[in-house]
């Protein structure tokens, strides 16, 4: 055989060994833990930032494409306000506030567990930005926490885009997660979204990994 | 028979009837939320409000002979303070401090999960009341999810003090908590405490009961 040819039989063992570690089953998956923020739609940012403003971009999230901006909004329900809401880009359809359970409180808003983008009959908030505000009739969630996949990862982990499934996490405040959606796209980045409650309760870290069981 | 004895008789029924309703099993566990809190020991209340001052009740928890009270203090960390913290009575041995874990990242204090009272080698923390403030060497924690009972419940469920069991949540954010102590004394009234953080996180509020599963 010719070196590269060598190489190649090398790989493909170490991969066989190496999917083999964990009982055959695929690898733990990461952990990516997001705080409170907010998605604009443009007409929103126009009103919020003044028309033709750009975001600057201060760090690229893990799904591609998709960034945390240097900009932040306040957030006002007839409650109370949240100031420093992060915006991430790039801007959207709708705008879509991810608030967390206990902000809920605060603002005296009852956000239901959405998916990104499942905002029909959710609540609306005040938005200030600083050179204007909006007042959004809809589109204020919580989180539903989910795992971003390609579809050829589900396949390997025996599940499909839609699936619900539950995620053992290991540690002293370990436990099961259910009702965790699968999100599987030729577009995705492995990783298992929660928010900053959720990933305090069960002692999450960014170097946390989970397990689906289902 | 006399009257007594057909009401003994049907109270007797009635309670078989309703043990049975849940294959036999006791009901579920009233859940009880904690905030971040304080325990002051006598030498620190001295010192944080003044000596021979007296605190105000304001309300009585589920504990037999534990209260909040009208007074707050502030905490302090290497990387921030913590205000309105309510201080709980009545006096105890130590002073010990229950933050939530996202308090830890605001504070600066890596606080492990603990069951109150188990505090030898927990982190310090500065603490100001309107009198003065003291320097505690331990006694902060992140309180570990645990279950008052009385012994004669703990029989029921299959339990003992000290056990360690999981919790069965339902809901749209349901799920398992694994880790959670078993604290059954004859002062003890039936109830799961959580914070609000793992509240938050699998969607519990005091209307939610709870499941043990081991």
């Amino acid at each position: 055989m010719a070196n590269e040819n060598y190489e190649q039989v090398l790989n493909l063992l170490l991969e066989a060994i190496n999917s083999g570690k964990n009982g055959g089953a695929p690898a733990g998956i990461p952990v990516g833990v997001s705080n409170h923020h907010i998605h604009l739609s443009q007409a929103d940012q126009d009103k919020l930032f003044g028309p033709g403003y750009q975001l600057t971009s201060i760090k690229d999230l893990s799904q591609p494409g998709q960034f945390a901006c240097k900009e932040t909004v306040t957030i006002v329900g007839p409650k109370g306000a949240i100031e420093k809401i992060r915006v991430l880009g790039p801007v959207r359809k709708q705008t879509q506030v991810e608030i967390l359970a206990g902000d809920g409180f605060k603002l005296g808003v009852k956000a239901p567990a959405r998916l990104s983008g499942d905002l029909a009959g959710t609540p609306g908030i005040t938005i200030v930005g600083p050179k204007g505000s909006v007042q959004i009739p809809e589109g204020v969630i919580v989180a539903q926490r989910h795992v971003h996949m390609l579809p050829q990862e589900a396949a390997q982990y025996g599940v499909k885009d839609g699936d619900i499934v539950s995620l053992k996490v290991d540690g002293p405040r370990g436990g099961t997660l259910d009702n965790v959606a699968i999100r599987a796209t030729s577009t995705s980045a492995l990783e298992c979204h929660v928010d900053t409650e959720e990933a305090n309760a069960f002692g999450m870290s960014s170097a946390t990994k989970v397990t689906i069981v289902k």
